[in-house]
């Protein structure tokens, strides 16, 4: 038990005083070496006990050269519930590993700010380290040409573009877009919009890129004109579906990039007398947990962000062990695919009621 | 820059051995000591610098009992997204001060489990602690009997009921519900039901609580029949609403615990041809992103969680400077109301069209 208030907390010096021993004697006693006597570890356990110290983690950090902590990085910005959901997650998978996580927000990418933060984690001696995204603009530019030997820990980037020989575990977005458009496509749809998050995110420019290679797939190249950008938020679903109609007065269906701003694109269609999905199919990205509730019910592709940051949390620790040569924690012992699916989630907003 | 690898980071002993002094004698140098030569002084650094040895941020923290990082401790659970906010707002303001986080999440709440919590944090020589709610059950139980002067460090309690000298900091979540309950009050409206979030949680028996007061102060306490537990989620909103309708047929408001649960609330009264608000109106708590871009757009009351634990940060940042004798970073130099308070946001779910 913790009695000791700030002003008391007793050192390893207070035990070596009352031992009668020097503090290398007392550090060996809690290190378990072998260079003691029975008789002085015995006087020096007494005097632990007497005193109730307390044998610093820092200081057995600093002997064993293992922290138990993983450094996480987060670009910051624009990715805050998104990210907010990822925390959790690591933090859950951490926990059950027996990591803490050690938390840092990064807003300024340029090369020395990233060297001050790295070495500001490695003075913290983390066992390993999670750069954690969304990738946005040139937030990770600097791995591009970084030596990821130089650093004394392993690393795993999530949710950014595979970069080198970088450990990532991110979505297939590509896939995503190329997904919720071809089951656009299967109701027979011909004129089918996007409205993308922020095109600075690696993210939504993979959507994009999904969505027009399903186009030209389907010999539809002409649809690609209809698009409009938004930033993920309900608030720019509307003014992007304007957009899209007057591109295209006749458009038939739209894949929003986000399910928050397909909530706007509902909501405007409503208000525009447009009946969905009769008039417009929707599809949006994530599955939110209001998504069953909207009018109608959206359709959408499944996106399990925490499950995301747990997979990289546990390809990191089998990375520290690796290092280590030490045997991997269970939950870390299969091999798993760094790369996520989303899926197909349907409902009335493309198939209509049942 | 970092340019030793994992197996032959240098090490105290390795700059000793060269500059052939002890390894006390590097940390003094290390330490700004006063007891060392000018000449051993510049023969040390010289190699540390030769060596490109990193003083380890660990041992410097050993000396100076001081290690700018912040225990932060989840109560675990339901709070999922709720948290993830926090999280993010609490990231930023420690950043903003020089602090990093290291996180631990806590599901079992017995006073075995807090202890050994609290013990991990105290041995990662952390300078202060944020135990975050949300408070559920007997999750803070175990503040009530508690010496705070035996920790050594200072704690704030985010988002939990006010326990003895314990700072807390927390929304005034009755007035929410009375706040709420009134202004459908002010509407002529005299059947207005409740759905609370898990009873569980303290901030839903506030909620409550609120409602109810509202109800006695307006004479109509048979509304107090009207009621039905939900548990946050979109999913509970269509059910808890056909619960008061059986209760109440004539039911002609609804204060919903959260906007989460209202968008359930509208997608049912929408599914049963209730005209929202002219049949129904509705309100919720929140103010979340969506709430805007329903249909229709819904009233609710604003909670802006990142901004209570920001504010959580910089009272304890406080704390860890006055139990120092440090003065305050300029952030969180003003002293703050440790009770946070929503605001309405009215809009047509309760207004109807204007």
């Amino acid at each position: 038990m913790a009695n000791n208030s700030a002003d008391k907390r007793v050192t390893l010096t207070d035990v070596a005083k009352l031992a009668g021993v020097s503090k290398q004697t007392v550090s060996r006693v809690i290190n378990d070496s072998e260079h003691v006597t029975d008789e002085t570890r015995i006087k020096v356990q007494q005097c632990i006990e007497v005193l109730g110290f307390r044998p610093s983690a820092l200081a057995r950090q600093l002997s064993s050269g293992r922290s138990y902590t993983i450094g996480v990085v987060s670009c910051g910005g624009l990715g805050y519930l998104v990210s907010g959901v990822a925390y959790v997650g690591m933090v859950r998978q951490a926990d059950k590993m027996g990591y803490a996580l050690l938390i840092k927000e990064l807003t300024d990418f340029s090369p020395g700010s990233v060297r001050t933060m790295l070495d500001y984690l490695i003075e913290r001696q983390v066992d390993g380290l999670i750069w954690a995204g969304p990738e946005m603009g040139d937030s990770h530019v600097w791995l591009n040409d970084f030596d990821l030997d130089s650093l004394p820990m392993p690393m795993v980037v999530v949710n950014a573009r595979q970069r080198g020989k970088a450990d990532t575990v991110a979505f297939d977005n590509f896939e995503a877009g190329r997904m919720a458009t071809q089951h656009l496509l299967s109701l027979g749809r011909k004129r089918i919009g996007h409205i993308s998050g922020p095109m600075s995110r690696w993210v939504a420019q993979l959507r994009v890129a999904g969505w027009q290679k399903a186009l030209d797939e389907a010999g539809l190249p002409e649809c690609k004109e209809y698009y409009a950008e938004g930033d993920w938020e309900p608030g720019t679903g509307g003014p992007g579906l304007r957009r899209l109609l007057e591109l295209c007065p006749k458009l038939d269906a739209v894949f929003v990039g986000s399910d928050r701003m397909a909530l706007g694109v509902l909501h405007e269609a409503h208000r525009l007398g447009l009946r969905v999905p009769e008039d417009l199919a929707v599809i949006g990205v994530d599955d939110a947990p209001e998504s069953a509730f909207m009018i109608p019910p959206l359709s959408s592709m499944t996106q399990d962000t925490p499950a995301m940051a747990e997979r990289a949390l546990r390809l990191l620790v089998r990375r520290i062990c690796e290092r280590r040569g030490e045997p991997y924690p269970a939950l870390c012992a299969q091999a798993e695919d760094p790369v996520m699916h989303h899926q197909l989630v349907l409902r009335e907003s493309t198939l209509g009621k049942s």
